[in-house]
């Protein structure tokens, strides 16, 4: 696998885990810690490749369930692989699709061959095998791509998490024995829910396997924060100093510094473009929501200091109007400012632990920003997750 | 009004009415014939400034009516005009939204003095006058700006009609009174219906007045194309050589190149923008729409000779993937492709002037052009008119 995205790891920092590094991909080089903003059906949502490059994001990624369904693989292959089909040059990664069928698919029956489910946009019927998602991932040509899954639900019992991760370790062993190209980085996916009995279990057999890079996934989905980070910080610890580690679907402000702390290097969610379609903008003192009508006679810019597009051109009365009358401009300039606001904090982030200050920076970022209300973005989650299955 | 937008006549066709010129204005040249975008609420729908002046275009259309409504006269004038709320630094021209006031607001009563209406967002009552309706313009600071005028329908009796004209053309008077800023050009609106004799008294009584440009509205409202044809044909031969024609709402590449041909200047309309946000694209060949089957397996752009931003960068089975998953993103890179293809089309056009070769340049543009089937036409138009008072 000489050709496949490798990791060099840069600096620890001297007071926590967070640590720099690059990720050297054939598509780029990658610098570490990093946020991956998703692009599930093979775009950003409302942006342009070329806007997504001039934020600073260096890695998107993309969903092989989403992309199996629509276009479907052999259309992407047909076009010359997924980074033509997107007009996206620089790195890629894919999820599998796990969390996808386990969350938005119907009927699934899990066999230990693999799952059967029901596709949420027309209700037809697929098979998916471990074999098959590597194929479709070596199709689709993504620099990092990942083992097949099986996603437990944040409140299942010990033994149905326990069943589902000897599940988890058989294909993700799968997977690894039908790779073919050797420019693809594969990833395992460290599960074992809540258990730290599991976690443990799970980080020893996939790092005895000697992946490319290691996911932590089965979080963010429903617990609550502190729990986030507690089975983070294990499983973390638990993982290979000289792999990359990747925290799937984790994007406020908040968990990403907490969670860099804690040693991960890659991050991804929809959370940032999610919440921008809805009006809610990062600022440094946490999320504001340009409806409110405080806005509508703001000239300054949503954040004076912020040096994204939307920032450096439109008065937040603007964005205000453009949210009020449902004007689809609006939608791209809160996602422009979201992803920026994201990608500056991973370039501050980074500099910080070169520089040997993260603590303090994290401190201080800490002090500033006021997260959402953790009953309130509990509830927002579960009504997301709910309307999931109709509305992805 | 030494410092309004000025036109210089360039050059007239010799065998047709086509006229090329150009618009001097307090915020560039525009060269003529030309089409605006339009952006009635501020934005040109999907766009940045930015993208909209990549595509070549010069000047585009706000909505005095829309921007009364939301966010209010005052809010932009607060943050410096309407060039600095958009974000547009470019020339602009603002209807007087006369013709919004009577095709989507409710309980509309008309009277000498102006005309009252209900809000079709909020159904809030306002009172809207000739002398409102400049000083709101003078405040928004476009360079070309509109009368109020009072519109028929395309089915109005005669008698109807005369009335309507009456009051159009003194309000017409009643708004060149009052107008305090001499950096805005002011044009008047021939109307009159399908009437030669109307047409015929509103363009002596107007031209009388000496305004810096005339615009034909009342056409294109749901009247079969011939008519319109006619009616512009009719309307534009009895206006001044020396004053810049402009005709209201008319934006297919067919009826833009037969409008041209009789003597018409300017153009704006929002079908170009609007049918790409369903799906449909101009070829020379004529309208294709990208939601069709052919296009899943196309792996060419929608039109391998355009240079538009869109045909660059991605395949035809991109766009119509990005349709078919009704990602946002579809709907901008169609709004580019079919606004560069009209801003193309009007430069060719202009070029084919210049070099003394219109007609030929328009029979062949008319023998491979294709337009929709003009049944088809009138009853989208039908569906549209009659939807906008609930969806603008």
């Amino acid at each position: 696998m000489s050709n496949s995205a490798t990791f060099h790891l840069l600096k620890t920092c001297p007071d926590s885990k967070a640590r720099a590094g690059e990720l050297i991909t054939p598509h780029g080089v990658v610098p570490t810690p990093v946020f991956l903003p998703v692009g599930s059906q093979g775009a950003v949502k409302t942006l342009t490749p070329e806007e997504v490059k001039n934020i600073g994001v260096a890695m998107v990624l993309a969903n092989t369930y989403h992309l199996y369904l629509r276009p479907g693989i052999p259309a992407i292959e047909k076009v010359g692989g997924l980074h033509k089909f997107m007009g996206w040059h620089d790195a890629i990664l894919t999820d599998s699709g796990g969390y996808q069928i386990f969350s938005l698919a119907s009927l699934r029956q899990v066999g230990d061959d693999g799952v059967v489910f029901r596709s949420h946009i027309d209700g037809s019927q697929h098979l998916i095998t471990p074999e098959l998602i590597i194929q479709f991932q070596e199709s689709l040509g993504a620099d990092i791509i990942m083992v097949l899954d099986e996603c437990s639900a944040h409140d299942d019992s010990f033994e149905k998490v326990q069943r589902a991760l000897a599940r988890t370790h058989n294909w993700a062993e799968r997977c690894q024995r039908v790779q073919k190209r050797n420019d693809q980085a594969l990833y395992a996916i460290v599960q074992g829910g809540v258990f730290p009995e599991l976690r443990q279990q799970s980080a020893e057999f996939l790092t005895s396997l000697e992946f490319a890079g290691y996911a932590i996934g089965g979080l963010s989905i429903g617990e609550p924060k502190e729990v986030t980070l507690a089975v983070t910080e294990q499983t973390a610890a638990l993982l290979p100093e000289d792999k990359p580690r990747y925290l799937m679907g984790v994007g406020s402000p908040e968990d990403i510094i907490g969670s860099v702390a804690r040693g991960i290097d890659i991050f991804d969610s929809a959370l940032p473009t999610r919440v921008a379609r809805n009006g809610a903008l990062f600022t440094r003192l946490g999320r504001i929501n340009i409806q409110n009508a405080t806005y509508s006679q703001m000239e300054q810019p949503i954040d004076p200091e912020c040096n994204c597009y939307t920032c450096r051109t439109f008065s937040a009365v603007y964005l205000h109007h453009l949210f009020n009358c449902r004007e689809l401009l609006g939608y791209r300039l809160a996602t422009i400012h979201n992803l920026a606001f994201i990608s500056n904090l991973m370039g501050k982030i980074r500099g910080a632990i070169l520089d040997g200050t993260f603590n303090s920076f994290k401190d201080s970022f800490l002090l500033s920003y006021k997260p959402t209300n953790e009953q309130t973005r509990l509830s927002q989650k579960q009504k997301w997750l709910e309307s999931r299955s109709l509305n992805q």
